[in-house]
């Protein structure tokens, strides 16, 4: 927090005291648990699960507080909901009107984007050395996607490396932005929002504020290079071009953006004043939409329907696996289709071993079922989430685009949560729920399941 | 279609000279048909999966010729959706008062429901004798569930038992219904689209139009028991109840029956009249959705959001597997819970070997496989019929419901598709595609996909 409140005092928006009531007391706190010896046990992967689950709430519970002090919230709750949000890079505002809010209080919202993107543990590991099989469990709970792997034998060199690569193309990214001549403390904010695929914009205008072509396709880039998997852009790094060209996952992500953008753009054509606008639109949509970030240059909700229906469906498939987006991921989508034409040639040649293959190795029978439990899990907990939330008397369209959209961690849904509107329209208790729903839906489902497992068991 | 025919001359509404039109040029040619030597060769079960898909679709084409040549329809293919939605047990209709048509097409248009709810071809294979393997290849590929098993050694009887209890079911409903002073013809039709669990009413009104207490219950429990799985009453024939009450399925079934219809009576009282009047109302309604009936006798779009999010979901859950009912089945949801909780436990333990059992038997590899390709199917399903429907126009939840409905073979869903409503909202196009999803959902997806992937590999 400590960047956020130097931003705070300079821009003497009144909001600095908020970060200092909630910065000196945690740092008393943290500086007396370091004094307690570190046990010698080795971690399993099943308290890897529990401790990220574990951090993620706790970062959250304290990260709203300045929010919250700051004032701008009804209550805490929602103020929680709007941190949880930046955390988990959703980007699902309870505000109308952010501009509001101090630009302290602005900045350290979009930051969490930034740190949330990549993983709050991975950030603390790159800081605080670790026996390296700990750590291992660690990521393995907080990297989106189902393999998690490493690039280099130590873990604490290959978050380095990620996190140099993502604040790379971040800093490119803000140097670009100010070429566009978008503000100094925009260009940082909506930087941040872009590497995390957050989707926290400083004004309610969003990205269309600017009302620049320019910067629409800058940022629509950069969100599709944040959804890809980060071992690729190493791989870039380490000269191997042609394998990251052969990977199936990428292949596929990128056709389904463009077979995407032109469908839409065809379809909302009519509204439009050119095709070249459409597509423009399109674009930028479809890759906010993919990528799970969440920024809008158009309300969709006037799209015709075929095309919202695009959107939804974008939104379950989600990024690359290993990237900062959200969703199912694309390599999930792979295996279960893949995996549902093994099951039909099966049926058809019952005697052969048909083995379900990606980037043309065998996924391993362990992978596989778990992608098939989580799809399992995705949907019942979809029902679930989207029952609970019809108690507060919404309709199914926004209820259900909802849960979408914080389960993705995406951000705006449709009906009453489109891009336009904000999630003020349900009740704290509702948004307590649906702060649950992104924080399971960012950790993938089971560190949150394992954190209520356990307290239930004791 | 002799029955109808009878019907249809002693009722004298000038629909007989539709069925002999159909009846006699058919009749010929299967006698031509029947002249070919039959093949000695046995039956894969990729033949049995193939022989099943494209069985329903011949039946279906040609039954809608009845309704067409009599009249009432706008084009073939309403006819074609409204026989399709006959026999798969969907119920869902393109007409605003069926109380038009003669009452010869309204019985056939009631009989599909009830070939349909237990198998066209498993009625075939009564009648017609035929090897012992290649009959079960053909009832595996037919039965809905994720197993089928032989009641005794030889199919052949095994279908006779199955419809008999079928039968003698319809027979008592039928009686039970008369004593209820329903019209004679009415009875008959109702009683149909109950066993078969389809939903086709005589009038527009449904089942409401009878406004009777006494029916509402007949026909609310009878739609529960053809939602049990059949092979539970031959044991009960054999005296093995004890067995019956163990069995895990029927527990849930009536457990979440019990659940939703309190939930929904406690939600929906503000606008009943009183708690009876609220209790009688939603066990009605939850009955006919649960089982994929599809009976209405109030118009659910007016309840609150809660209660009809809740139907959604039981519209996804569906009927216990081996019944005339379709929706997810619930074994499969059982098995998928299940197998969530086990991959924690695999998590927390990851040294011990976790097995999902049902009914105290551990669910072997490959039935606990194909469930989990089955959900996933299921949701990517969904989404692409949804998807392809929207290009028609309307609304999320209309085509979300619209596709549930179909799919699981229900009948009406929300919002333009709902129980006072119907289908021909649709235009010709999106009607073949919810047919398709009827029929793709009665054979539950694999059957119909080897038929497409068969006639793409030649």
């Amino acid at each position: 927090m400590i960047p956020s409140l130097i931003i705070a005092l300079v821009y003497g928006d009144g909001d600095a005291p908020a970060f200092l009531c909630t910065i000196i007391p945690f740092l008393v706190i943290g500086l007396l648990l370091s004094r307690i010896k570190q046990s010698e046990k080795r971690m399993s992967s099943r308290d890897g699960y529990f401790i990220v689950a574990a951090a993620w709430i706790v970062v959250s519970i304290i990260g709203a507080l300045p929010l919250y002090i700051a004032g701008g919230f009804d209550s805490y709750i929602g103020a929680l909901f709007e941190i949880v949000s930046g955390f988990t890079t959703t980007g699902a505002s309870v505000l109308t009107e952010p501009a509001e809010l101090g630009h302290g209080v602005l900045f350290w919202r979009s930051f969490t984007h930034w740190v949330g993107g990549m993983g709050v543990l991975v950030f603390v590991l790159m800081v605080m050395p670790m026996e390296n099989d700990n750590s291992m469990h660690l990521v393995r709970a907080e990297v989106p996607g189902p393999t998690a792997g490493k690039l280099v034998p130590r873990m604490r060199t290959t978050s380095m490396i990620l996190y140099g690569i993502y604040a790379v193309m971040t800093v490119v990214l803000i140097l670009l932005l100010l070429l566009g001549r978008m503000p100094l403390f925009d260009s940082f904010c909506i930087a941040f929002g872009t590497a995390g695929t957050g989707g926290f914009a400083t004004t309610a205008a969003g990205i269309g504020g600017y009302n620049s072509a320019y910067l629409e396709i800058v940022i629509g880039i950069f969100m599709l290079m944040f959804g890809i998997n980060f071992n690729l852009y190493h791989l870039i790094l380490l000269g191997k071009v042609k394998d990251v060209l052969k990977t199936e996952e990428v292949k596929v992500y990128l056709g389904i953006v463009a077979v995407s953008v032109l469908a839409i753009s065809l379809n909302i054509m009519g509204q439009a004043q050119s095709f070249t606008r459409a597509l423009r639109d399109a674009f930028f949509q479809v890759s906010s939409i993919i990528t799970t970030t969440g920024f809008a240059t158009v309300d969709y909700n006037f799209w015709p329907e075929f095309s919202k229906h695009m959107l939804v469906l974008l939104m379950v498939f989600g990024a690359c696996a290993g990237s900062t987006g959200g969703g199912m991921k694309i390599s999930r989508v792979i295996i279960l289709v893949k995996s549902l034409f093994a099951e039909i040639k099966q049926i058809i040649t019952p005697k052969a071993v048909v083995t379900v293959r990606l980037d043309g190795k065998a996924v391993n029978k362990q992978t596989l079922n778990s992608t098939r439990v989580y799809a399992a899990a995705y949907l019942i907990l979809v029902c679930v989430f989207t029952l609970v939330l019809s108690l507060d008397g919404l309709d199914l369209t926004t209820n259900f685009t909802a849960v979408l959209a914080c389960f993705n961690n995406i951000g705006p849904g449709l009906g009453l949560v489109g891009p336009a509107a904000n999630f003020s329209v349900y009740s704290d208790w509702a948004q307590l729920w649906l702060s649950i729903a992104m924080l399971t839906g960012r950790l993938e489902i089971f560190p949150m399941f394992l954190l209520f497992a356990k307290s239930a068991h004791e």
